[in-house]
């Protein structure tokens, strides 16, 4: 057992920038018409409620925005079709949602080669035409801005392509030919409507020196200013595939923190681009789907210590992704197929939705940051969220003590634990014999699981000061309430007696 | 601790009635149109589902059927207004109940005398004209049969009036006014309908020597042959009253079955009514309102022990009653007054509602029936309610092990226990201070502390036998559900390596 | 056919206030508890949406606040339960509506004598002591705020009593008694938290020289100041009672409107008062339930009318009620039973419902206003609502023709109309028969018949004005539409060839 | 105007074989994952309610069944993934739908060739392996088995393969390798379970002497004993192409049933076959998609026609398609774009929804059938539908009369139209300007417009005989009821009064 106390004292206060929920992450954009992606996603926003959305394949080709077709000449014209696309904004704005406008991949007929990525063949290759290209951006905002109102598009954020930098997702990882794509696209936006705020350069982690330093050399020469910088982040080193899965190895959520830190400091050090927002477009453990890992209590726990400290340099962090509706390598065969979403494909929510759900409930002032806890001051008492994070195959349990200024004399606190017992539906889908179709009955059950235990304690304050201790097991994630609670029982009524004597 | 060891061998059976979903009680019928009764009873029908509902004040004031006015002579003459009767009708059969009809209590016009029970003043005075009565009984009755059909509604079984042995209830508890009472109304609705079913007398527990016989008696002698014979059950001794609420001492379960028994014995020694199927009407541990016992884990453990047992003997028992709209001794002043229902105002869930799940849970063949436990076989397992009452001052846990016959090889257990510190909403109000108003934040937190704790975990038979343990607290219930359950993983799946290993 | 021509000049304007959905009237409190209540008003809110809601019997013994009982020494103690007023103003804000608190009647233990009102038994005597009837008004008004909060629940308006006097209301409608009444209350109010807006003196029409006066020159005297002046305001004769019903004859909306302007004059003739907001806390055409003219056509009309000049002089006008959940006369037979609502019991939409719903859908700037039309400019277009009052036996259609000013040179007119043919469910309810109690289907097919008539028609501007004309039958009311509609096929879409040619 | 009488004599009866609800069609099953498809289909069943669904592509890739890998020697190996399968037979039978199988088209990796049909790219050639083919379909029905029960899912008929008559479904029209697939499909799954149906060819129409009589004669030598024979039905001649839309020209209903009649006196030709079920599993007017004349009125009653004789000789005839999600196409740019569905993209009711409600509403035994009515007999009264199809440029109104026998005296006449004025939301989209991304307020408008008339009158029988006009548009359609209706007023109540009098 890990045993930790802390005294937080009248007038402390600790840092904490607490944006969990600007941003969250989702499959294909076209697979957002189905009806299974919506009830997720409407569970996510019910329980946790995003700002923002973000993903790939806006002008894939089965959103069908770019059409080209031969006219009575056979000269090749190009309409565009929203029917789609309506269909998707109108259902994310309908759960409190607003895009943020990834722009990619490549229609095929606009394409200048025909490399595609993921079962679902997104092409990645650079227009085939300049004009063709900011034609349809332009189109495309025109549209929105017709349906939605200026006011609201341009509030939504947009960005240039997915990780240029790696050769699956932009042919070639070919750096000029992006910077290219990011200016034509820049300065086509700001013409059209210069309130839109744009961004890039979208890479993966890993790759500060060489491209974020090169992508803001570039805006400084072509005279650039992007709204904000963008950037992934995962936490894994490289996974083994053994049949439709991958095992990975976390690091350590400081090791990836401090990486993220190293942006920071080479935006701040161009005067031109000193304190530019830094949005993580994507952030998870792993970065490949088919991870079990994503399912588990470690992973809820390890993106407890990351939420706790993502806000450190950062003004957006999207989770990639809020639902297991996914299809970049391939069709799902089972409900727990280690997919990224928070809420697996028949609806059970896993333990990292929690983690969410959690950072998403701390309100107030911040009085007590550590590596595993976060309190906040509310409404004369508290709320925190804690965790014990174990990744080594020898997992201990942890205490923390705390010990916090009281005003009042009765408190009552309320803790939401999730750990290997409570609030974890992949165990109880594995003891139920790992069925690929679960029956109605099963689901229920799997739901069922997938609830924090929920406790209350009485507490009394000594000497202005409350004090108490919580018990965490292996990955546990915690939420708690200490609120004050005065008994004001009703005329005759004695809750011991009621509880304890018979008569 | 007390432990205790079953064996089931293959072929084995125990006898066991389940008749739980047969019918529960309801506050009088007027209520019925509220939107908090129809919201406690919506999740009453949807979680557990009763057949039928039976209340009293069918004919009290408030439901505005009896309508008396002078004509243009000035005479008195009656009409009725049946638009509260079909909007309460409706809703029930939209909700899947069927009413079981109590007839009664006198609508002031019709009343000889101005004696009333309750708050809400139900009049309990013989009617002033017995054409009067039958003619109202029979118009409602055919009311109904022009609106739901003659099928349907003589399927709903008929009781006249409410325990006639208690002088509130009934004027003086003068038995020969009830017998006239009952006479002229089996009668009138007899000739009107043969197929309607009508009982009686509806009377409260430990008066069988005196009121069961003699009504017997009198039917034997007025050639009357009743559809069944009903009385109520109760399990506590005399309360004790301070300010509002009432302090109750439980008996034994098995003193109340074996007092119910007396009842069978009695009719049977009628050879004219040897075998009719016996209703109660109404049971539960105490028959006051604003008795906190309702609201604990001690009742809860208490009716599991009652409902392996009362349908040894009947076939109906009504539980007093489904929610907590009630206004019997008035409007109750907070959530958890130690109200009669399975629901709290504001929906809260208590320990009791579980109990009425479990045992509707329950499929199947018994096959083992004992002070503590009811285990049914079905589709190859099995499920089996558990309990552990404990009505005095020191309280035992309790280890209930069993051994089963086994066709499998791989079993999943999944146990659903409610007990002091799962399902029991009731600690949870207290340690927020009892609020009589609660926040929608406690409500919540109300809600989310009233669900069964769930747990699964894999066994394996030996030599075709699977053995488990099940501990519960102090007055915990649980469910059980024992499912074959190999596991099937898809390619490449590892479980362990998920869970325990990073990477 | 009566034939109007209206002419519109660019820059035209007029006056016309619109307040139509400040506030709606509800039956007793008590009432607010059911659920079908509710769900007349979640019609009424989904599609009409008012603001406030005002009604009797806050204080009632239904409402449970008030409770007297005898301590253990035999004094009368008193405590306060809001279990139902917490249920009905809970529902109230879920349904996005504020209370217009009337303060009344008086609960029988405060009472000083036994006088009621209505078939719900309104007690309608003074206090038996004022300090028990500011504690009482204070003590609800300090859970209020602790449960909504002082700046939610400051903002609702508070009026003293209802219609003092009518000696039905008031025992004796003693005025001195009710000027007593209106100073110890308002006092008392405005000690605890003077942000509270309290007003008076709640009286029928036909009594401003009397009452109104009175009232203001009572508050002069004292240095009251209250926030807002009330009456209330019907336009009918006596009706003649038959059976359950009573038939009205209706005055002319203008005699009705001139009425209330005397209201106006004299607070105005008050230097103290001048300008003072007046609120008319009941309207309607008939003062009576069972009154069959509610359901009609003409009734709908009727209302348009005064709609169309209500906001003259007054900031609020609350139509007495919004459902037909209603008691004063006993419980209705059947489901249109001419009561004041806007919705039959069955959720049938009456004529008036659309009067409302039409007013309330008014946008804009007022470009005209004439005695059978309001006229509002929006969106490069213009809405209005128009009506054809025909109140004499013989009764006329009206054609009604607008020229307006026209920027575009396309446009679509969508007209919705309520008439004798359309949104008339009163008929389809006497064709098939005047059911007391409609079958599912019956109800259908009413409510199928309770939608207006709607129609479009493309018209093109010429020399910047559009031309149109619509006809009216006797006692219709219309809302139209007329926005710029340039059409835009797509490729190779003809609609007159889709629709008139075969292939 | 086309005046038309039909006097009916008591006990006249008129055949009428009234299958319109056995099935509709669909879109490929991959759109089944869609919310809009859900959303669609839930309207249709709420308001219609068929009994089966039949579309394309169940064993297309973007359902992701058929999954082929390499194993680690490099091996193709086949695992089946039933991930979507599930999603959507799960949404069926939410919905109350039974999955009417057509096997097909063939999975990229099992298929013999490349060549596609449709926008989405069915592959349509024959298997590489006939085992690799039989083994798909057996495993996907074992699932079903599996998941929904035996006895469920051998109910389900099943259909190999689409229209192969045509070279676009079945390379080269290739005969010979069709009857091959249907014989070692249809001896695979009558090996594995007997209880399965399963017919073919699933020829479209015009090919009765060619395709169904050869089919038979194979079926015949092979011995094979299909449940059924499966066909399509159209009724347009070659449409003319103009950008996205395609105008056809309508054929007279009764020379497409004649049609269908060659179909039976073939089968019954056949000692071995005859009598045999015929499945008309597609019928509409056009066979194209963005088709205009599917949105209209003639399209309805040409329907109407189709629906009244369709029942001649077929036990069931499926819609093409119950809703406008559909791609075969592509995606189509606006909401009336002449798509085959009863209901729009968008949620709005097309003409031809209503003639199936009114044919569904249909109950009893018929009693009249003519060339544009169908009339039956229930509960005391009668119902009917009527319609006045007008293919030529001069359109004409129809009035039609009937004399119908009567045991009451009164009657109410209740009458539905959908006519070029009422429910005509097509109009309403045009004259607004057919836009192509509906606002909300469009949208509502639409739904508002797409709604039938309802009227009521009064009849009285005069000789036991009740008597009445219809009056219908050109291409209107109505459904009526005529049903005893006495007036039971209620105490005091006078409608005429009420209505037509002012007091």
């Amino acid at each position: 057992m890990i045993r930790t106390e802390y005294t937080v004292n009248t007038g402390d206060t600790a840092e904490f920038n607490n944006h969990v929920d600007d941003c969250v992450g989702t499959g294909r954009m076209g697979l957002a018409l189905q009806k299974e992606y919506h009830d997720q996603l409407k569970i996510v926003q019910d329980e946790i409620g995003f700002g923002h959305i973000r993903g790939h394949g806006l002008f894939s080709d089965d959103m069908a925005i770019y059409q080209a077709y031969a006219d009575e000449n056979g000269e090749e014209k190009v309409e565009y079709n929203f029917t789609y696309l309506d269909r998707v904004m109108d259902d994310y704005i309908s759960l409190g949602l607003r895009p943020f406008l990834e722009l990619g991949f490549m229609p095929e007929k606009l394409a200048s080669g025909t490399q595609t990525i993921f079962y679902w063949k997104g092409n990645t290759t650079p227009p085939k035409s300049d004009e063709g290209w900011t034609s349809l951006v332009i189109a495309t905002l025109a549209h929105l801005i017709e349906r939605y109102g200026a006011e609201e598009v341009t509030d939504w954020p947009i960005e240039v392509w997915n990780e240029p930098n790696l050769a699956g997702f932009w042919k070639d990882a070919d750096m000029p030919a992006y910077f290219h794509l990011f200016e034509i696209t820049f300065r086509a936006i700001k013409a059209f409507e210069p309130r839109f705020k744009v961004g890039g350069p979208a890479v993966c982690g890993g790759t500060d020196e060489k491209w974020i330093r090169a992508f803001l050399e570039f805006c400084r020469e072509k005279k650039l200013q992007p709204d904000f910088i963008t950037r992934h982040h995962y936490t894994i080193n490289t996974p083994e595939n053994i049949g439709h899965y991958r095992y990975n190895r976390l690091v350590e959520p400081k090791s990836g923190i401090a990486q993220l830190h190293t942006t920071r400091v080479i935006i701040d050090s161009f005067p031109e681009f000193a304190g530019k927002k830094i949005m993580i477009t994507e952030f998870n453990t792993s970065y490949t789907p088919q991870s079990p890992l994503h399912d588990t209590n470690m992973n809820a726990a390890h993106i407890a210590a990351q939420l706790s400290m993502l806000g450190n340099d950062n003004a957006s962090y999207s989770y990639w992704t809020f639902g297991d509706v996914f299809e970049e390598s391939g069709v799902p065969f089972t409900p727990f197929y280690g997919g990224f979403g928070l809420v697996t494909n028949g609806l059970v929510k896993k333990p990292t939705f929690y983690t969410f759900k959690f950072f998403k409930r701390l309100k107030g002032q911040c009085v007590h940051r550590s590596d595993e806890s976060v309190i906040c001051k509310k409404q004369g008492g508290y709320n925190g969220v804690i965790w014990n994070l174990q990744m080594e195959d020898e997992r201990e349990r942890a205490e923390i003590s705390f010990k916090l200024p009281a005003d009042k004399q009765d408190y009552c606190l309320a803790v939401w634990t999730v750990d290997e017992v409570s609030g974890n539906p992949l165990k109880t889908w594995h003891d139920i014999g790992e069925p690929s179709s679960p029956s109605a009955e099963q689901l229920q059950l799997m739901r069922e699981s997938a609830v924090p235990a929920v406790s209350t304690i009485r507490l009394s304050a000594k000497e202005y000061k409350v004090t108490f201790s919580l018990e965490l097991a292996p990955n546990a994630v915690a939420y708690f309430e200490l609120l004050p609670a005065e008994i004001r029982s009703d005329r005759g009524y004695d809750y011991e007696r009621a509880v304890n004597k018979n008569g």
